[in-house]
């Protein structure tokens, strides 16, 4: 496995240095704080990675890297409040420490603070970023608006939730390699290449986090086996059984919805999971995924040896518990 | 008075014509609403007009004014959240007609959207615009963030009241006419000052609004008479009066915020103000920053004729009855 912190590191020392003002602090005291409650800056490694790749020094993708991160804690924050999350990462989300209104506003501004590490590119860069970084953006509010129909959905079918995690997480993953491309002066076809791997493999990864849930070792993926069943969450492991349940079978499913023994619940759950082969269905789906996110990253123009820290953290992050 | 018909019709035309999805319509059918309760479209007007006065065709600046019209709208839309408005503009308001989250997400999409008028221009134009906007945007936030703590906050000074409108409003107005200047290739020196004039004016126009809540006439000025003074609220003139009182007008001023009976209160806070000439200061104070603004239009580089048009705006919204 490829060594992370160097990247990390980096990211650390920029998100330190953003210049939020001292003044009005119930606006930036929040920003600081949620900052530093930290996550793996995944999105902002993928930038980097991909600057790197075509063969420029990664420092260069810096600001393209922190607004995409930026981007991913506004929208947490404002995700939090919608969700009434108490808890982000463990820590109290701000929402909660702070409150509502301080939550809104300190995330508007955290995302035009996004929009002013695009303008710290050069003409052609910046507005290169500005197209793909709002197109982005649109998608990922339209990504949570559909996760929050859903649900209230009645009918909800598979292809309509890859649609949702598609926008909701697996554009920005694109977007970031993509910045990170653009700032190093790619072709084209090289980034829309490395885009399509960005979100093939964000689809993939979430495919393998709806799979983990049910199928995964608690002890090594650190969350609550089933929290999924439990909560009635349309996962594509419980939409595919909707889909090709018998009819006695959509009974059960429907009922067990109401089952209120935990216990009872995740059991008659995964035992008609079981019996239609959903695990195995879910990972013969997140595998064309992974795979077509390998063809794309082998039509990019660089040779193997450049491809190859992006291969092995795509490898990485598909081989979890499971 | 100049005609603004042509800039609002042109205005109105483009505003329909931004490309929202009609999916997920939780997400842009309170934008397709909102956008059509309208209002004045003073900030657009600005950028438009600014646009022509450096001879260039209006139209040109159209992307920037719908950027600046946009976001004065996602602005509404999240401040509404904040202050529980039910209206705005005499109709239901966003979060009261759906609900606060769709809200915020809608209102974060608008803003979005926002960028993706910038995007329209080519790009030395567009990170001209794209500095501008993001400043102005962060300064915004700061303003609305400083008017919530404002209301709790036992002593606000003059100037801290001077310093919140001029980011919460006024540098808006600013912007407008500079994004309009750029999209012209106006001089550097030349959008500073057109900004500086946006501001100054803005500044005097929003002293002018807390002026006519208590001294307007009613039947011209359309809002409820002395509606500040009923909601306690921390004007330009509840700041200067409090300063100039004697210890004994300082202290009736303080028991009147507990005052029940709106005629007895409103008489009473009148009664003061009349006798420390709270109307004659600020007067003086709004005219200050009026003639500041003129003095920033004279330095502009273009002739007297070209200057007409935005000097009779000026003229017009600074003759609002008083």
């Amino acid at each position: 496995m490829i060594d992370l912190l160097p990247y990390q590191q980096s990211i650390e020392n920029a998100l330190t240095n953003i210049p939020f003002s001292s003044q009005p602090s119930n606006l930036y005291d929040p920003l600081n704080y949620f900052l530093k409650i930290g996550g793996k800056r995944m999105r902002p490694i993928l930038a980097l990675m991909a600057c790197e790749m075509f063969g420029q020094k990664y420092e260069q993708a810096l600001n393209a890297a922190i607004a995409v991160e930026i981007f991913h804690n506004f929208s947490l924050i404002h995700d939090d409040i919608m969700d009434k999350a108490p808890l982000r990462r463990g820590q109290e989300t701000v929402h909660k420490k702070w409150n509502d209104n301080i939550a809104i506003l300190s995330g508007d501004v955290l995302l035009v603070k996004a929009y002013q590490e695009i303008e710290k590119y050069e003409a052609e860069t910046a507005l290169a970023l500005l197209k793909i970084f709002n197109r982005t953006a649109v998608e990922v509010c339209e990504g949570q608006q559909y996760d929050m129909d859903f649900e209230t959905e009645q009918y909800v079918s598979v292809e309509q939730y890859i649609e949702m995690i598609k926008n909701k997480t697996a554009v920005l993953l694109g977007c970031s390699l993509e910045m990170g491309s653009i700032v190093a002066g790619a072709t084209i076809d090289d980034y829309q290449n490395i885009y399509e791997f960005g979100v093939n493999l964000g689809i993939a990864f979430q495919l393998q986090d709806d799979l983990l849930d049910v199928y995964g070792d608690q002890s090594k993926f650190g969350k609550q086996i089933a929290g999924d069943i439990i909560a009635n969450k349309k996962t594509f492991l419980w939409l595919t059984a909707l889909k090709d349940a018998s009819a006695e079978q959509k009974l059960e499913l429907n009922s067990l919805l109401k089952e209120t023994n935990p216990s009872t619940k995740i059991d008659g759950v995964i035992a008609i999971y079981n019996q239609l082969q959903i695990k195995e269905k879910t990972q013969k789906k997140m595998h064309q995924y992974y795979h077509a996110a390998l063809e794309n990253i082998n039509r990019i123009s660089v040779s193997e040896a450049a491809k190859k820290p992006l291969l092995s953290l795509g490898e990485f992050l598909m081989q979890r518990d499971h």
